[in-house]
């Protein structure tokens, strides 16, 4: 037995989380820049916050689900301690400590990491980034105009063209049911009206009347919102009777309007919204405005972005009244979602061009090459080593540089190099006169 | 007593950790941005890690410090884990498990966030960003002058002009200690070099005679290197005779030059580069090319961005030799020289133009105005509120905004809009015919 040889430690990765090599990360650091551009060009800012807090900010908050799954301990001196599940409790902390100072409208957004300890068996991970976007302290119509219209520009700027945003207002639930007489079994009807999809509307009808208590004539009324179809127009129209008398469900009708005129005139076509007043999502939660996504070729993949208006977000930790609306784009889901639909190139390098190491006696000619090109905005890989050239042109390949470069003794005599293009199999000898220029313009011609 | 009051919790955050608010986010995400741009132009990949590791990865990789500053605790599954305190003993885990299938030469960059349980009345942090780049899998002297171009190349993305790359090769110490006989006590040694500044050259000497066994003559031949001065040729000229004889000492000399000569080839300016033999960091770690980089402004601060060669990066996890070399940028302490500096602008937002809503009723116009704008990359949120427009304007004069823009009545009813130039005061009525070309333009010269 070898005595010097050293213990190892297997390498291995904790369930439920993941390492991203990359050929995942570089298009998931792209969607994540892409997100950036987009919030900041509306005016929204990053912030970032701990991914520890004292565990009382943690817990209470999320459903009894999150508190479970809570990644808890005690620290080094001896505070409770959790790491966050989400980042909307954290801005709830953050605009608690901070509006004060900050004012309103306070419009951030936060790209960052969160821990669940999930089932795993659900293919759910442990590990995942979420990109929030939200308005604090204003409860005009433009800012749910702008939630939508935030999320129809992200879409589009990630590459997508086929895609719904269904729109919701809660206003015009609670409207019909307060004109039914049903406000108080808001939420119980509800969620049975969550069910639609999978039980049929009999079924829902009959759990309205069983765990709600209402009549079947009232499940039936309820039952119509779902039923509504045709244009979003057509949708408003009919919905009109349904909560005539209730200021709130008019006022909600009324909203749901200028939210639709809004996109509109900000560009969105209108077939990329659909009103769907049957979303119950995040009913403890969101009290206006809702927004899902669904991608027209995967609509079964769920919501990859969604969202909504809340009358209060940070009660738990200030008396200071802050409404707002926000949404978070589902960045791992639609990740593999545009992996299912071929939108992602197996690109394994950031950078265009491989320099290849034909020669190290000619390090520094390389070293100059490789200078020329970055100052003119190419990226340029220089092989390190002098192996076999067919090597380092696997190399190339594999890794899916679309462009190589190689200058022998032969080509450097001349003051020129090969460029290779690895995608066609071409090549062509390009002078290295000029500072490069010349160069400069063929690897531009040919990457496009 | 009011019982519908809920019970609050103090908003707070755990002492060493930090909210980032806008202000200062965006120039920390500024500058993520650049270090990614520069590591992807030399063809280095991102990849990501989980923040929780086994417990067993973690620990006897770092030092007894970092050890007894590790977040560990136990998770549902009753694992022993813990969280991160640096990127490289991820690193090591990672190639150990993926190199068979990446290959080498391995080359990734990897800008995430560290824990340590840190005594935070030093002024430190219990959470911060780490920002490193590495090459693994290559011995080439390629990979060491490349390591000093990307910090070169970095440090200048950031806005740097006047900053001091310090380059040392351990393989010259270790040549001179072989030439002594003290090869042995190598690191003892070192530790004593280390204190030079601090002690004086008198003290080191008769602690290495006292410490590591050394003779009055050997601790004083150890001291020439330290006393080495004058330009890079003469520092190499003056070194040889010390290693001399020495087959690791004159290999080490020559590869310092060959690192010289390549950076200069690759347009280093010469003076941003100095050779400093007497650089001991990470002693027990480095075996090859050191750098260490220091602003000319502010040396007080320590390195900004250091690292260097090693031998062996996973040996605790996999049998396979992998040698490598790195850097890591300082990010926090850089953006907290910028800020001393004043390098950095208090903007509070990332748009140019805030456009004011006048008159809600003519919200449609605005969002179609600002779509126009977003449309041709120029960044604009529109106040969401009708509030009074002194309070519209002074919301934009504080969070930084350049620009403002202002359409009443009056303006719309001329298809037109004033732009007005927060920093000089300057107010122009500009017209909103041709799909708003004359305002795109306007604003794209004020902007600059």
């Amino acid at each position: 037995m070898d005595n010097s040889q050293p213990q190892r430690i297997e390498p291995r990765t904790l369930k439920g989380f993941r390492d991203f090599l990359p050929e995942a990360m570089i298009p998931r650091e792209k969607m994540m820049e892409t997100a950036r551009q987009v919030y900041r060009s509306f005016g929204f800012s990053p912030i970032d916050t701990p991914a520890l807090e004292y565990l009382e900010i943690l817990t209470g908050k999320g459903s009894e689900e999150t508190d479970r799954q809570l990644y808890r301990f005690q620290d080094h001196g001896g505070r409770d301690v959790g790491l966050r599940f989400d980042l909307t409790v954290p801005l709830a902390r953050f605009v608690a400590q901070h509006i004060p100072t900050l004012g309103t409208p306070f419009k951030r957004y936060h790209i960052a990491t969160v821990w669940r300890g999930e089932n795993t068996q659900r293919g759910r991970y442990r590990e995942f980034m979420q990109c929030d976007f939200d308005t604090i302290g204003s409860l005009s119509v433009a800012s749910d105009i702008e939630t939508g219209l935030v999320i129809h520009d992200l879409l589009r700027a990630l590459g997508f063209e086929e895609f719904t945003i269904r729109l919701n207002n809660r206003e015009v639930l609670n409207g019909l049911l307060e004109k039914l007489g049903l406000a108080e079994n808001a939420a119980t009807i509800l969620r049975s009206l969550d069910k639609l999809t999978k039980i049929g509307p009999e079924k829902v009808a009959a759990e309205m009347v069983a765990s709600a208590g209402t009549s079947e004539s009232q499940a039936a009324d309820v039952l119509k919102l779902s039923a509504l179809s045709g244009s979003n127009d057509q949708i408003l129209k009919d919905l009109a009777p349904l909560v005539a008398g209730s200021e709130v469900g008019e006022g909600g009708l009324d909203r749901l309007d200028r939210i639709l005129s809004g996109l509109e005139a900000a560009g969105v076509p209108g077939p990329r919204i659909e009103l769907d007043v049957s979303i119950a999502r995040g009913l403890d939660y969101y009290t206006g405005a809702i927004y899902e996504t669904f991608l027209d070729a995967l609509p079964g993949i769920g919501s990859v972005c969604s969202g909504g208006r809340y009358d209060n977000l940070a009660e738990l930790y200030t008396k200071q009244h802050l409404p707002g609306i926000g949404a978070s784009l589902g960045l791992d889901r639609l990740l593999a979602a545009m992996q299912e639909l071929d939108m992602i190139e197996t690109v394994r390098t950031p950078a265009d061009v491989l320099l290849t190491c034909f020669d190290p006696e000619q390090l520094e000619r390389y070293l100059q090459i490789a200078s020329l090109l970055r100052e003119a905005g190419i990226g340029v890989e220089l092989y390190p080593d002098g192996k076999k050239l067919g090597q380092q042109l696997k190399y190339a390949d594999q890794h899916g540089y679309p462009l190589a470069m190689i200058a022998g003794p032969d080509e450097l005599a001349e003051n020129a190099c090969q460029v290779k293009d690895l995608r066609s199999g071409e090549s062509s000898q390009i002078s290295l006169e000029q500072d490069g220029q010349q160069l400069i313009d063929h690897v531009r011609t040919l990457l496009g």
